[in-house]
């Protein structure tokens, strides 16, 4: 009977999967989650208030007359925000979520790679400690400043360079903001290797400083891959500059590799050369119910061999993520009436729409001949797309709707990857902390969702109010389960603030002196980024 | 006429081209080109008495019969080679091109990585020098000893140790041969994410430590993107181990990057763990006929935009190289009889063969009616694919085959790659060095080939006698040609001995500084493969 369904729905779908949509245009289609959608209104508690044994570092100069004056020689006034100067500098003290807030007095905001070289070198010279910030869309506090750190604002490096139509190279500003690289793409035929939520706010360098990860990994691997060339100002206030991009280069240590995902700590990024593929032409978005989670496993197989090539997004969800989104998204319905314990939504992306339809078309009648989905969707024209990604979209808002969320951004094997999200919920009822329905319990639910395809499982903890007694059922078991399995602490939004005390959990006492060492040998007097990473 | 040509081609062609090809074997398609083959018969000459300025280092301890003692304590007879013992070493000592040959008395042939850990902490303790060696497959002397060195050889380190189905994800020994790890693959419906001429004898941990590019860079990208984590012995006998392969993991600097094209200087490859994609169905192979070089980038930029998703190799080929490969294949036609300056090889690789044939055929025909292509051939069936691939395939050899070829592998922006070819010939023929007829002449002609796709021109040097007043003309001229593009002088075959003297043409001093602070840092009494890299 669930067959059926299916089939019937491809049936009388397939005539509409046959439009042409000229343009993968997914900022048309998704709306972008900025800082105005954050899930808190308040402002953020000071962080030195809410972690009250964390010091500032004594041999960080406090800011002088003199420092001002040295900044003014090299910056307009408009490039320099100065607190109490009818500045409010709260944007840039405070992160998105208003988790953490620092006190920063100064914000810079330089035009070019050489006043940002003029400044760090000074900033070294003087021991005054400065955060790098792009757009500020971190999740982990990394980009916000802890104590009354300089911050350097990269919002004003914010032009192309230059861009290859032959081989799609495009050489960038570190502050230009990812949709604006991307639109300037798209009028090329091309596409950026990496799409994410925030992509209306984030900047190029920091996806770039946080070994950003998002929805394109799955299809277009990892910035590792297609960072072809980096421009960094190094602590010293020397720039280096590998933007003459070449796609092979084996001469010497790819020093730029150490750059990608070190948030800030060893130098700050003002100029990214990228490979950008061709942009697809046509898309389809199809949305699937499973019965268990070894489903979920076999459909990915399947796929990854059916579609292949174009196989670009294979999100997974489970139930209680789909309850928490229909609570907030009151009114709207559920691709399916039923309920069941898993679902997926896979996209494709190609360059022939009617082959993408038909290898689609052809994917999902084996899946349901097969018995490997109990149910399925699949999208006719972009108000369908659009609805079936909301449900995968709104689950980060929805699960803050109650009162609040503890997140967790973890990597996992495969096979362990939902067993974290059964292991905290067991352990949440256990300890009589958690009810969907009983309002007197702290917490709604434990949740899963993330980028399957990549091992990559956000974890959502959706309470009602943030108690002691939820933190201490919560950590460090989330950490101390990953350890168990093997996998990362952190999967895409990096160390941060946030986890900093944690590294242990996914990194040996030897691998940790081995990052210890590098931040050393590149930032001796430590004026990058302090009170993070490691 | 021309267009006729081809769409006939296509159109006779077309219903062979329709049979299912079940399986994407390479290694059946194109032969694999192994030691057996090698440029040269007579034994190399010996480093040290090419270069008699380079001096052996003092600082490193000669060889002793205690030293012997203690690797019998921990490797048994059989992994223990010693000249002089009824052994001969000539493999071990000599390189694949036979350009190059240490004086090595000792080889190492570990099982495990204890033995490999207990080996390297020995030598750093007595300051012996070590090499270690894959599948002394390389092209730039990397992988063999210049004086006593003991060779550390990594291939009884031969098992596949996990394969997850799900994620793709192989974890082998590093000394697994590339032609075992994708049989071993292609049973599984996977894929080695990279093909090389080498596959029967190179080893996957002598890939990674020289980042390898190879034929399917294009599709599966670098290295740097497909190599999830290193089990690394370190030049203290410590092992760096993050064999636990995630897809994301963003704690910490990416350690392992600086491992990947370190070419055996700061640690010794044990174990790689490495991101397969599905293996795909469905491939198709084309050659096409171009009037002038501006074509061939136009007919580039169709094939991505067009076949997009399917496209897998994209090779280049000058007249003068398909010149040199008729010479050497004399006997086979060529596809075209007509002359042509350039050739390009398209191959397309995909998951559905009736699709893949339309959107190639598609393709051409548009390339045709566009202009951009003057004759084109379609392979039917596996012979006429490797009938198709060995005009690609030969050229190397072929180079060599009228007494010797000086071979440059480089990086240039794409629009300036075939003008270093252009420049050299001009050089030559100026210097009255150059001759396709005339025998008197030592130089027959340079021609160029490569990995479009890439920007990787491989400039090989045909020549009929090896002479001072060639070797003038072509160096430094190469490299500050290269250098004046901003390319790189190393594309993929990495610095290794050859080009150890020239890193200053494709890296700053400061980058230089950089790469030897790291070299210095993790192997302070520099025993791991001297007189090598920078």
């Amino acid at each position: 009977m669930l067959a059926r369904t299916l089939l019937k729905t491809t049936a009388v779908r397939g005539i509409a999967l046959r439009c042409r949509s000229a343009v993968w245009a997914r900022s048309v289609l998704r709306p972008s989650v900025g800082r105005t959608c954050g899930y808190a209104t308040h402002a953020a508690h000071l962080t030195a208030d809410t972690y009250p044994t964390l010091v500032r570092d004594a041999r960080y100069k406090k800011l002088g007359e003199e420092d001002i004056a040295f900044f003014r020689g090299i910056l307009s006034e408009q490039e320099i925000l100065q607190a109490g100067e009818g500045e409010d500098l709260a944007l840039y003290n405070e992160d998105w979520m208003r988790k953490y807030r620092g006190q920063s007095k100064l914000v810079l905001r330089p035009k070019s790679t050489q006043q940002v070289a003029a400044i760090i070198r000074y900033c070294n010279e003087q021991r005054l400690a400065v955060v790098p910030q792009g757009g500020n869309t971190g999740l982990v506090g990394g980009s916000v400043p802890v104590f009354d750190e300089i911050v350097l604002s990269l919002a004003q490096l914010n032009k192309v360079r230059d861009f290859d139509p032959v081989s799609g190279i495009l050489k960038c500003d570190a502050g230009v903001i990812l949709e604006n690289a991307d639109s300037y793409l798209m009028e090329r035929g091309y596409l950026f290797p990496l799409d994410l939520g925030a992509k209306g706010s984030c900047h190029v360098g920091g996806l770039v400083a946080t070994n950003a990860g998002g929805l394109r990994l799955l299809r277009y691997g990892s910035l590792h891959g297609s960072v072809l060339g980096l421009e960094v100002v190094l602590p010293n206030g020397e720039v280096l500059n590998s933007m003459d991009a070449l796609r092979k280069d084996n001469t010497g240590f790819d020093l730029k590799q150490l750059f990608i995902g070190s948030e800030g700590t060893i130098g700050v990024i003002t100029g990214v050369s990228i490979l950008c593929p061709p942009r697809p032409t046509a898309f389809n978005v199809c949305f699937l119910a499973l019965e268990n989670y070894a489903r979920v496993q076999e459909v990915f197989i399947k796929a990854k061999k059916e579609l292949g090539e174009i196989l670009s997004a294979f999100e997974f969800m489970d139930f209680n993520s789909q309850y928490i989104a229909g609570q907030h998204l009151k009114g709207v319905a559920h691709p399916f009436s039923e309920k069941y314990p898993f679902y997926v939504l896979i996209e494709t992306a190609g360059s022939n729409k009617e082959h993408d339809d038909l290898k689609l078309e052809q994917f999902l009648e084996g899946a349901m001949e097969e018995g490997l989905v109990s149910d399925g969707a699949l999208a006719q024209g972009e108000t369908e797309v659009r609805n079936l990604w909301q449900w995968r979209e709104m689950i980060p808002e929805a699960s803050a709707s109650e009162g609040g969320v503890y997140k967790y951004d973890v990597s996992l094997p495969l096979k362990d990857m939902h067993s974290l999200v059964d292991a905290v919920n067991e352990r949440l009822t256990a300890q009589n902390l958690s009810d969907t329905e009983d309002a007197s319990k702290p917490v709604v639910c434990a949740l899963g969702y993330g980028h399957f395809g990549d091992g990559n499982l956000h974890l959502n903890v959706a309470v009602r109010e943030y108690t002691k007694q939820v933190e201490a059922a919560l950590e460090p078991f989330v950490y101390e389960f990953v350890a168990s399995k093997h996998g990362s602490i952190s999967a895409e939004h990096g160390l941060g603030f946030q986890k900093k005390n944690y590294i242990s959990y996914s990194k040996s006492p030897q691998e940790i002196k081995m990052i210890k060492d590098i931040k050393h040998h590149y930032d001796p007097n430590a004026i990058l980024n302090p009170y993070k990473y490691v």
